[in-house]
């Protein structure tokens, strides 16, 4: 097939954005292995899903950098981007920095304007224009840089919660809260996910700020036979609870108390020591094991800011549980791991599933993904391994031989 | 259904012997809650399996105990089992005792003979008189006791690595060998389960004493219609890295070492702590992880004897894998756990599910039985998940309507 | 020496109290050994210091129990006496019950108040009357128990933070309070220390409540040559800290963080889960780590309420530190205490060596018990070593022969 | 002070030499802090100590490498080098390499032989000569280098264990054995301690190749007047390990196991895979706690080979302690440091203090440096506290005025 596909990442020149672009670049050079990117296993080869090294890489960020500098600053704090490695790629990081454009932040939330760098944000005339400047930027990209499709994904910093209630409840009213100026009715995620769908763009919602998929958007999206899913993506700690909770429930263990902590420095870690941002994080974390296990249980989700750890993300879990003749025994991991390094790779899967689908005209919740989604939008199923089961339902429907 | 099911426990005074009766009994006086046991989930209930407080007990054992001494001690040295539970049963758990018999010690090993007690060693006559006894013991039970059905299991010390090549190859070389004295071509296991299904039992092999269901003795098995399955209970360490090992599968995050460290007192752990008992139990945990990564892999598998945890067992895991851009990064869990309470409810879940497979004249190898096993025999799948959704595709075959 | 040595414990039937009750009597009788308590140890035994068997037990509780009844229950619970012991001692332990008096809870918090039992508080008719009632219980334990000195512990659950401005300054204005019913100056532990030294006895501060030796309340027991030493016991997590830490310094490894996250269940956990109880706690552990490394670091404390884990305390800390080349390494380590067990031989060793200077006739702050607190009064040496290493030149200056 | 002192270091392109010469550069350039470096400490000032950046580095090697070759194979497999910093240091560290001469590898075993490259071991033509040889290099080193003192450091990988009673006993036999050719009396590291004394260097033994420092060795060393101290740097879990036994001490907490795996990779964990050479270091390891807790406790010291890891070394320790009513409890520490980053700064802390020691003609064991040390010479305190308190008094004695 010779259709380009394009990827504007929200965020772009955050650890996610920027990690995923490097990989792209890297794994094209042959630099570095298809290590973490499932979709890159030889058993998906037959669903012929857009090389990495084509897609070209846009999108927008409310901070001054640029992918380059953003890679070398990771591979000095946090050493998860190997510095000969961009070193070769400093061209090119350099050149796909101009496809970046300044975000929107509009009621966004003080930690979020914290970050921000003055020119680096558009000024606000109205919801409308804004939606409207994200739209042009989004035509422009997909003119200039010759893409047939394009997927949008949301790797922003976690937005303060949201109140659903006071969100538009349909794209009726959607379209006349955009005309109106109640800034405080939506979040700077909803304005592009809406801005998105109007450029005929699938979505991607890798972070746990819901209004981006809120009902009334995903309307515009339904109506426009577009895809999309969220909500958070699964990367750490969350993922090792969904892959380890339906071991207990096999064996009849009770599970008395699930206590989890998370440290982790960097902007993703500032961003979550806001009460506001954590709640919306938090949230999306804690549902999973009720709904693995089929009972209530004590669970406890920490995520305290450790400024040293940068993007080094650590989590204990302490699992206490009751065992025949009621005894109580317990188990324990840490998990250590690179947040943007556990994430990028999860991206370039979906987008390029989210791709598939948009070439077999798919619309809709893509309910096949939820395996990669914290809090998988229309799926009530927790469980990893019935999740990728489905998944691979999916993709045997698309001519896959061989369970993945 | 008025029949009742006869649990003959070889090795019955151990740790899971003595807790699977004290359990058992503790259900059938609503002392204690079904924890552990997945059988008694209400999923199950259309099964119609053997009730829990019906089963009937006996069993060998060489050394000098009984039910209540036996449980006595592990309350006061693991604590496992409550102090107050069996002191209300133990007018039950003494009378239980009178249905065990000596077994025998025939080429067991020097780790095992040392723990046998006078008197409570068959004397040795000869193999074919050794098992003509085991079947006489078994036939009284099934008299005496008025059982229907009768459900052998192998709770007994890990016996010394076998070769395999020097056992009996078939069933015509098996009874050769039985008629001969040549000790050193055989391990008692395979004395005891030949006797089995001789006496039309059934046979779980929870060890990982591999001579027990044998190619030849398994064709015996066969050509009696009887049910098996072995090898190798899957309680622990073993049970969560096939809950743990897909999930790095599906996120093709490469794994590049599993270090495992077990550490454990009593019986159980002196007895590993031979070479040649431990040469056994190893083999059985180490083939888990490369059939299910799909990839030669550095793993370690350490058993070591720590006296003072008794049965308190804990294993510390450590996992290196490699993710996107080849970044490196680790998981470590702790299990601590106690084994008998682990086994116990293992044990009788099979053995109820081995009596469904004899009451529909199910014969061979019970390969839904895969998820209790470290080795399970004539199943290549190791995936923990994918073993109990096997499990749930036979119970539906069975008319279980809900997935369990 | 024949005097008698009574101990008066403020909090008597809780897990501490229960424990040094049983623990007592169970070394008495011969039923355990004597580990937890260093002055048990050979090289103490020149001290002379009052025998543990012959101690004579009362104290205040708000709670309706008594030491049997508290005892089977945590028994039970949480295991850490053993089910057997206790009945041995069960006659022991119901008379030693006939010595609990009804406490005070005047202006002790939401937290506290919840606990209370009818009928064992006394009722409220002003500070001074409830000061003079206190008094005469311990007047009565010393005449009726005929016990030649009395040391007083303070075990009761945390009060909420106090604010020192707003608490008497001097023994005079104390005086004045207690005469008045400003009773939001005043907590129940300062009216308990007051009592304590008023009727003579030596007093250790076992909890967090500051209040309990405040400076006017100091001032009370130095004009009567009276000794004391607090704040809150350093059993678990702190403990370890405080060994630890110094391992840093002589390495010149610089600690960039150190965070620490407690779990436990219990009536400690539940009141620690009020905020304003846990803000007395937390200070009190997190002054240590700044002390002994000498400059400042990000430290967390966290304590977290988790029922299912009765007084088994878990604790995990992940310490992140900086060594040659500005390397980052990590340490982590989890503790796994009983709390009850750990505290009780510490009160047991410190009413001892309060008792040795009673004898001798020494007052005021015994700061040579530093090691026993998180927050030492008096001393600002953190570093477990040195605070041992003081202890041992006190001890010399008694006739130590050996360093202990 | 104007005289300038060299180091010498055997086995110089390993680890820890590559480490150490990186790191004097990189200080002296002021790229790196002085974290890892107690002497660097303000405190330490006032001894006058040997500049780090003064020091002139030279060494013997047997394999094919040089400092720039072995830091860029560091920085890109264990990441403990930062690539940028070698990149500025790069012509220095070229231009230090020409010091490196090749070294022996008489009768020191299977695994180290397997390392050496061709042209890089000296030819074997008999000890004397071979001591020759490397007491050649030393002078050599002395003269172009201008050094007015050097010590001697062994680094190299750790010899097969020695049976001590076939070594010379004293030095007269010493002297004799040179003369012949039983090369298997001797180790490697015996020929670089006797050279090195002969040249009148003070020595260092970082390693546990107790040859080295052998009774009849020390005799020649004490004969000249020469400082010396080892064995085996105590680096990372016997570090720790030492500094938190004494916890359990002062607590009478009864230490019941002490469980120690050590896994790592690198030529370090290479070597120590093969059993001969493992003996050597557990040995070290393992007489610390007893020492310490003064009672035979169940200890044991794995050390496995986990190439993944390379050079970050990763501990778990398992502690297991009966507390107050004989009630077990736990504590587990995980320990992840790299070894070279945690070894360097102790060589060149102590090359400084044996240098102060030669300044001052002290002669013999230096018992003050036990600290630095699993197997101490002529030590037999194990408590790091102690031994670090003996070291304070060892410098206020040189005129240092506050505690370190």
């Amino acid at each position: 097939m010779s259709d380009r596909l394009g990827i504007w990442m929200i965020g772009a020149l955050g650890g996610i954005g920027t990690t995923i672009a490097v990989g792209a670049r890297a794994m094209d050079r042959g630099l570095v292995s298809h290590a973490g990117l499932a979709t890159l296993r030889p058993e998906f080869e037959p669903l012929g899903l857009a090389p990495v090294g084509d897609m070209v890489f846009g999108g927008h960020e409310v901070r001054s950098s640029d992918f380059w500098s953003s890679a070398y600053q990771i591979a000095k704090l946090s050493g998860s981007i190997d510095l000969e490695i961009i070193q070769k790629l400093r061209p090119e990081l350099e050149q796909m920095s101009s496809r970046i454009r300044p975000g929107t932040a509009i009621h966004c939330g003080q930690a979020i304007e914290g970050l921000t760098d003055e020119g680096h944000v558009r000024a606000h005339h109205g919801l409308r224009q804004a939606v409207d400047e994200i739209r042009a930027d989004l035509a422009e990209f997909r003119a200039e840089a010759k893409v047939d499709r394009v997927v949008v994904v949301n790797l922003a910093s976690t937005e303060p919660d949201v109140d659903h209630a006071a969100l538009p409840q349909d794209a009726a009213e959607l379209e006349a809260v955009l005309d109106g100026d109640q800034v405080e009715r939506i979040r700077p995620s909803l304005l592009y996910s809406y801005a998105a769908f109007r450029e005929g763009c699938g979505y991607i919602n890798f972070t746990p700020s819901t209004a981006a998929l809120c009902p009334a958007i995903r309307e515009v999206a339904i109506k426009a036979g577009l895809p999309f899913m969220g909500d958070d993506g699964k990367t750490g700690e969350t993922l090792v609870k969904s892959a380890l909770a339906p071991m207990f429930k096999y064996r009849n263990l009770k599970v008395l108390s699930w206590q989890g902590y998370n440290i982790l420095g960097d902007r993703d870690g500032q961003i979550l020591a806001h009460k506001d941002n954590l709640a919306s994080k938090v949230r999306s974390k804690d549902a999973v094991l009720q709904g693995i296990l089929g009972y209530p249980l004590h669970t406890h989700v920490g995520i305290d800011y450790v400024e040293s750890l940068d993007d080094r993300k650590t989590a204990w879990d302490f699992i206490h549980f009751e065992g025949f003749l009621d005894h109580r025994m317990s188990m324990q991991f840490v998990w250590q791991g690179c947040d943007a390094i556990l994430a990028a790779p999860l991206v370039l899967d979906m987008v390029r599933l989210t791709d598939l689908a948009m070439r077999d005209g798919e619309g809709g919740a893509l309910e096949h993904l939820a395996c990669y989604f914290k809090s998988p939008i229309d799926v009530a199923e927790h469980d990893l391994h019935r999740q990728f089961h489905e998944l691979g339902r999916y993709l045997a429907s698309k001519g896959l031989a061989a369970t993945p």
